[in-house]
């Protein structure tokens, strides 16, 4: 008398949502199938797709379609200037100041040793050998201004700074605490002006 | 320099979930890509199979991979007790109190006017059908005690007295304004075993 397996396997599969537990997982499941079934083929078709052709760029570390991405590969880009960000969330709200002009590095993460995220979970190799390129002079962390984000930045400020490259923070003009994601352009801007070396 | 195509479209996909909008649709995403890809490739499949395999029970209109359910094949069921639910989740709810053997007619909503929810969209006549089968002898509504699931259950009543159904309406022993699917199994039951005629 249970519901149907393959009711029962979409609702099970909804929950690798983050912030998605049983409850939730279970409306989706009866509203998709009922409110808006062509919204859910086409998810099914975006998730089976999009991991057969996203990856990771060999250079920045963001997900591209190519082995490099579009903007690694852009002419226009100030190559010297390399910005170590969090997330993608974090490096489009970069973008969005329009102020700088470089390259980035995407870390998909930051050290959490509470999570069980520490230098060799994030492959900061890739990095390290990013950065060495010979062509980059200057890295600016913009990691979060959370605690995990901070340690981050001063674990990669040591790092960077002994293979002879200059190394900025962006600056504090962000409250402590907050996060890149939720914070307006023009203050992201200004902190990015008044980097300071480290 | 904007997202890969097949990340946007991801991103957009992932709208059609209900209380998703573009800022989580996109932690989703990167989420998935970069946390849980083996969960994504789960749930694209889940997606794919269950819009091919789950339709509506042509007896009580919930999910089933068949013609008719399970639950209306039993031949332990009392066939002459159906009782309407809104949801398959209030179903769930019902079936928890171990208290109700009769069968069920799933509405798959309410009677909603702001919605644009009339008797039409709800396709009443198949439950109509479904309780003048002969057999089915008294309705016991179910709906939630909302305004609209009172309203809904107000237009069945008149609906199925008039076909010379018995029909009533569980007790309200549930909170004025609450619904099914976040009260207590106790509770529910109560109200069914109270259920007065309308």
């Amino acid at each position: 008398m249970s519901a149907p397996s393959s009711l029962e396997a979409l609702i099970e599969a909804l929950r690798c949502l983050p912030g998605v537990g049983p409850k939730s997982a279970q409306r989706m499941a009866y509203y998709l199938l009922q409110r808006d079934r062509q919204g859910a083929a086409r998810l099914g078709q975006a998730l089976t797709h999009s991991l057969q052709v996203l990856r990771n760029c060999a250079r920045c570390n963001n997900y591209t379609e190519d082995e490099v991405c579009e903007r690694c590969q852009s002419p226009r880009r100030d190559a010297t200037q390399l910005c170590v960000v969090e997330s993608p969330a974090d490096l489009n709200m970069m973008e969005q100041t329009h102020v700088y002009q470089g390259l980035y590095f995407c870390l998909m993460g930051r050290i959490a040793p509470l999570d069980g995220v520490g230098p060799r979970e994030l492959k900061l190799d890739r990095l390290l050998d990013r950065a060495c390129d010979g062509v980059v002079k200057e890295v600016i962390l913009a990691t979060n201004f959370t605690n995990e984000g901070e340690a981050t930045a001063h674990y990669l400020g040591e790092l960077l700074r002994a293979r002879g490259l200059s190394v900025s923070r962006i600056a504090r003009g962000l409250p402590v605490g907050s996060e890149l994601e939720h914070t307006d352009a023009g203050t992201i801007a200004q902190a990015l002006v008044e980097r300071r070396p480290l």
